[in-house]
Formats: C-alpha cells, sequence, structure tokens
C-alpha cells in the first residue's frame, strides 16, 4: 500500500485483489495438506486428503488462468484468514492423542479450509458475472463445485464413519 | 496443555473445545460488527450488520446454555481462524477508498465470517447428536440454521444491490 492512496480503487481491483487472495490460499493449502495425509489414521480420510491435494493443482491451474484471461499477473497477496484456519488445524491436532479423534479434528479442520474456499469463489464467481467476465466466471464455477463437492464427501464420510469411531 | 499431556484425550474433550472455540469466534464478532456497521454505506447492508450484531447475541446465549446443559464451564479458546478473518475483513476494508465497492468488501467479509460459524456449528451439531447430546445439537442447530439465513440473505443483497453498485 502506498503512503498516500489505497489500493482497492476499483470493483475490478477488488477481484483482483481477492483473485489474489484466494491464489495464495490455495498454495498455502497444498503445502499444508501433505501433513494432514500422514496425520490421518483412517484409509478414506487419507484417500480423500490425497484427492484433495490433487484437485488443489488443479484448482490453482485455474486460477492462473483466470488471472491470464482477465490480463493482470498471477500475484499473490497475504491471506491472513487461510493463515489462521491453517494454524488453529495444526494446534488443535497437535493437542490429541487418540487416533480415531484425531481423524475427527483433521476432518472439521479439511471443512473449515473448504469453507473459506467456497464463500471466496462464491464471491469471485458473482464478481466476475458482475464484471462482464463469464469467461472468468466459469472456470471459477468449477473450482467452487469441486470444494463444495468435497465438503460434501468429507461430511458424509464424518457421519457415517470418522465420528463413530471417535466416540468409541 | 501440559507440558507431557495432550489436553484433548477424547472425543468428548473434542466437543468442548471446538464449543470453547466458537465461543470466542462469537464474541470477536461481537465486537468487530459496530466497525463493520459504521463503514457500510447501504442502509440494507447497514441494517443486515445491526441485525446480526444482535443475532450474534443470542449465539452467545445459546453456546453459554450449551456449556451449561453439558455441565462444563463456559470458557474460551484462542481461535486464531477468527483472528485472520476478521484481520483480513479489517485489512481489505482499509485498502478501498470508494463507499460502494467498500460495501462489496464487508458483504464478502461478512460471508467468510458466516461460511466460518457454519462449519463449525455443522460439525458441533454433529458431534453432539454422536455423543448422545441430541438436546445439546438443537440448540446449537438454532444458531447454524440464523447463521446460514443470515449467509442466505447476504448474497442475496450483493447479487441484487451492492455487486451492482459497486460495479458502476
Amino acid at each position: 500500500m502506498g503512503f498516500f492512496s489505497k489500493d482497492i480503487q476499483s470493483f475490478d481491483d477488488l477481484f483482483v485483489h481477492t483473485l489474489q487472495d484466494i491464489y495464495y490460499a490455495e498454495k498455502q493449502i497444498e503445502k499444508s495438506l501433505p501433513d494432514m495425509i500422514e496425520k490421518a489414521t483412517n484409509p478414506q480420510l487419507k484417500q480423500g486428503f490425497q484427492l484433495h491435494l490433487q484437485q488443489t493443482g488443479g484448482h490453482i491451474k485455474r486460477v492462473e488462468k483466470v488471472f491470464e484471461m482477465h490480463g493482470v499477473e498471477a500475484k499473490q497477496v497475504n491471506c491472513p484468514a487461510i493463515d489462521g484456519i491453517l494454524e488453529e488445524a495444526s494446534d488443535v491436532a497437535g493437542e490429541v492423542d487418540d487416533k480415531q479423534v484425531l481423524d475427527a479434528a483433521l476432518i472439521a479442520a479439511a471443512q473449515a479450509v473448504e469453507h473459506y474456499e467456497i464463500t471466496r469463489y462464491g464471491t469471485l464467481v458473482q464478481w466476475a458475472k458482475q464484471l462482464g467476465r463469464s469467461d472468468c466466471a466459469s472456470v471459477l464455477q468449477q473450482n467452487l463445485d469441486e470444494e463444495k463437492a468435497t465438503d460434501k464427501k468429507l461430511t458424509e464420510l464424518a457421519e457415517s464413519k470418522i465420528n463413530l469411531q471417535a466416540a468409541e
């Protein structure tokens, strides 16, 4: 930020800023998932996180594509929100000893991450449309749909297996 | 945390820890909403935030009720996730000069807060049920329902008014 000016002047600037925010967030998620895969015990949960890691790579590519389509440089801005969500995930996991309870904590942490992505992509899709960039909106919609599908799968896994095992 | 022990031993401990987390989060949200109300320009958005502030007071009381029902002291634990989400909201708002663009940024920030609450209450409701505390689950469900309704209202307001004005 400059000393006497504010960096976000227009709605388009806000769109680009939020794209930079989710770009940073996706990259941090990509870095943190291997640790979650390692900590998970339930094979389905481990597999779910592995799939999510692959998907995250695809999401990053799509965000880069949107930067390109929109004619701006692919750049990250700090995103204290995802830093906080990931820090909390790591803190809580460090407090849990029992493997089944840890799986329940990990799945809740992953869902907090998903919800952050859902809200940001939801916003970005609407803003892209409003800016007349339905081409960008449809690329971002693909990420949004995948995040929602992952969140749903995590809920199903939690309810059908992970929470039952944690409560034993 | 003790030096040689981990604080979360059981699924019940994890439930209580997450209740303490959302208790802290709700209190931080209550503190930050007056600033968002002040910054908002659109009267409907201002009113929406005011209603949310009232609701947040009710949510805090319900969480306190669940602590009591569950026979544990109402206590907060630090929640880096909500701290990060609120810090980001404040950072972005500080970068925006135009009032209409600021409203769009504020509504997106509020939706990030809502989504954090939705994921945490969603988890807590399922965990309470699994722990045989359907009484606690139904109190937490009321908060979950209100958070979802607020998020939906914010989306409608964004799409029908705020984003249109921001893009002008």
